[in-house]
């Protein structure tokens, strides 16, 4: 692989965008963060978080200029080859549109944010993530393929995602405002979090609810599970049920290893079965370094025709 | 009364505009129908809405004009006396937003599609109303004044409606797809639907969805229902046991009857248990006759002040 070579991984979310700059021999030389990258939601602010985050590794690269220097000497975005792990790419429409991009890099591989993190979790060995965060999904990286099951997005998917875990709350909360069931810890958090004492109030307020909204309200059901609070651990329960079907099928008929990726893997984790459970190890590496492990299996391919 | 005074009664909805022209009699002169009138979701096409469908009841009067000619002698909008019942007025911000309009009526007052519904169901009577169909919802008329349960929209509220059941059955479908479950005829009906075999295909279809997508796919379950099929029944039993819980709420405490109105509210009618089925009864009238009765009752009180 010619040694004139930069190699970026990015990891493009909902929110936030970062991006590892690495030498063609796997140096770390910078390191940049940057704004949302969901191109089924806004492609556009997607290709600018991407250059703003780029823009931020290169800047932290040359603030290390000293152990780099001759590393950087060659540099231009032209010489990048970039591999970017983006919401929104398992859609195969967004994808295509995005890959009509006239961007500034040598090449850009594009792949979803779960099989980049697939592949920094096992280090780009076989094995199988699953997602609980503001969203929820699964996958298997095996025999150079990828399997997925879940996601689909919210509301029609990302079950026991936080989002889904927000919803739930909310909808609960309305039911005991109504009188419908009696009011309790989960309906009085909601209300706290929505400082708000009637339906209408939380109403109007979710008129402008997208994802995000909702999986905000997840981390603070936390203490309320680990309180024992009867409803919220039957919605946890519900969740887990179906992390477990996931889990289950992408490991079924081999002995890859499990990852559990997010900010909610850690609460559902403890709820696999045992043997789903013996499977689970710790990611070695992050969604950067798998989307870049991609863009230099995809280049070798490329170079070696 | 003053007997140059005109009713127009407005029963507007997310897809629908409909208005009834009456004289101070409450002889009908005429009745016209236009599009959508939702003032949460966009109260310009509202007011567009309304402006055409009573034009269009104008119209039709006029074409009658043999039987009603001297009563249109006098006819102008600034002697209408206008009750609105529509869609999101029981949002106050929409509300409150709303009655800013400089209307080219006498007068306007505005409720929302179900208290309407209500009023028209048992001819301005106390009594009770569910609605099932695109949402759901619930309200009591007693003692001039109402008592809602429910509602709140899609998908925080709205349980057991046409858009939350279109909603339940594509989960399902990606759950069976993802082989998570085995396929089932629910999944075969929602692959029809959307003319495909694969998540993906669902999902990028599903990224325009409204509630009113959603509800659309609802009447389509009923054949699996009265096949008893067993999930789409445990759909429908879950929505029941909601609408039953609204209707108990509803109904305690007084002898009144209850209206279902809605495309579902005869699915769900036979679920409903044997002591609020013994309450249930016909509507007597449309959600515009009952824009009317509110419109004369609070004109009514104007005048006599």
């Amino acid at each position: 692989m010619s040694s004139d070579l930069y190699f970026i991984g990015i990891d493009g979310g909902g929110t936030k965008c970062r991006v590892r700059l690495e030498d063609a021999s796997g140096n770390v030389l910078g390191e940049g963060t940057s704004g949302p990258a969901n191109i089924m939601r806004d492609s556009g602010l997607a290709k600018t978080s991407i250059l703003d985050a780029v823009d931020k590794a290169i800047r932290s690269a040359l603030n290390h200029a000293s152990e780099s220097q001759q590393t950087l000497a060659s540099f231009s975005l032209q010489r990048c080859v970039v591999g970017a792990g983006l919401a929104g790419a398992n859609i195969d429409t967004a994808k295509r549109a995005f890959e009509q991009w006239s961007h500034p890099f040598n090449s850009l591989y594009l792949m979803s944010d779960l099989h980049a993190a697939c592949l920094g979790a096992h280090d780009g060995h076989s094995g199988a993530a699953i997602i609980t965060g503001t969203g929820s999904s699964g996958t298997l990286w095996r025999n150079d393929t990828f399997c997925d099951v879940g996601g689909h997005g919210f509301p029609i998917g990302d079950i026991a995602s936080g989002a889904w875990l927000g919803l739930k709350a909310i909808q609960h909360a309305l039911l005991c405002l109504d009188g419908l069931m009696p009011q309790d810890a989960l309906s009085n958090y909601i209300c706290q979090m929505f400082n708000a004492g009637t339906t209408t109030a939380i109403v109007s307020q979710c008129g402008i609810f997208n994802t995000h909204h909702y999986a905000a309200l997840a981390e603070g059901l936390l203490p309320l599970l680990n309180a024992n609070d009867a409803v919220v651990m039957g919605l946890f329960t519900e969740g887990a049920a179906y992390i477990n079907a996931i889990a289950n099928k992408l490991l079924a008929g081999h002995h890859h290893p499990l990852a559990m990726i997010g900010g909610l893997s850690h609460v559902y984790a403890q709820y696999l079965s045992a043997p789903i459970q013996a499977r689970l190890v710790e990611s070695r590496g992050t969604p950067q370094q798998g989307a870049i492990f991609y863009a230099r299996a995809r280049y070798a391919k490329t170079a070696t025709k």
